[in-house]
């Protein structure tokens, strides 16, 4: 699942998040049959968001659709969904979530299981490191962006 | 309640969506103090936006706030707030949810009693004509808007 076409969308969104100075965390929303709908990064310092979270995003640049369109999908990303996002994808009734990595932050996985969603965590190693590093390096951002 | 501010603002921002043709609901989120940090509506037609609820255009519009900012907040929102604004309220630790209607739409509101929120429901007269002239005329923009 690491190999999946959305899942390495989600990691260079987050790259990209990294390289321009914002929170590295990425996303891909991607339909049934596999096409990639949208793609995103977290945007607080890039358009002073506090709404664009990387999985808000992904949605956001997918555009508005039917609910036909988001039957089957699965929303990649490269960290936990927060609240806001997991309850973005139980709005759209995506199917599935898979997650980059859980061990830097944990959010609304229970939430989605209990709702009906498929949940996947992949403990991969490059989402790991780049949140530890940016998490080390600008904790008043990472706590602004998960509201403590 | 229904002369507090924050809901009047709300209200306002719900006629905003509906002259402008768009799906008429409108929030406003307001600190504990009782300053209105941001307010706004549903953006879907004039955006083109997935996310833009009423509820996420005004966090969108308050800007970027550390925590504290939020403590002890109430958002105002002239609907039944679904499943994505729910989670935004969650995740930003906002106190008190106060909803114009919940006859057209029913959403969070056991969920958001359940994360220790306050949850208020007026049954006001102009929210429930708005959304129930707005659902009649438009059903597909509706149900796109909800994800069904």
């Amino acid at each position: 699942m690491e190999t999946d076409p959305g899942f390495i969308a989600a990691v260079e969104e987050a790259r990209k998040g990294a390289a321009e100075g914002g929170v590295p965390i990425g996303a891909a929303l991607v339909s049934k049959d596999g096409t990639i709908l949208g793609r995103g990064h977290n945007m607080r310092v890039q358009n002073g968001s506090a709404t664009l979270h990387a999985e808000m995003s992904a949605l956001e640049n997918s555009g508005r659709l039917p609910a036909s369109a988001y039957a089957g999908a699965t929303m990649y990303t490269t960290l936990s969904p927060c609240d806001m996002c997991t309850g973005a994808c139980i709005l759209y009734k995506i199917k599935r979530v898979v997650i980059g990595e859980n061990k830097n932050f944990i959010g609304g996985e229970e939430y989605l299981k209990n709702r009906g969603k498929e949940v996947v965590v992949l403990d991969h190693e490059e989402c790991k490191q780049m949140m530890e590093k940016f998490i080390k390096e600008k904790p008043e951002l990472w706590n602004e962006d998960i509201g403590v």
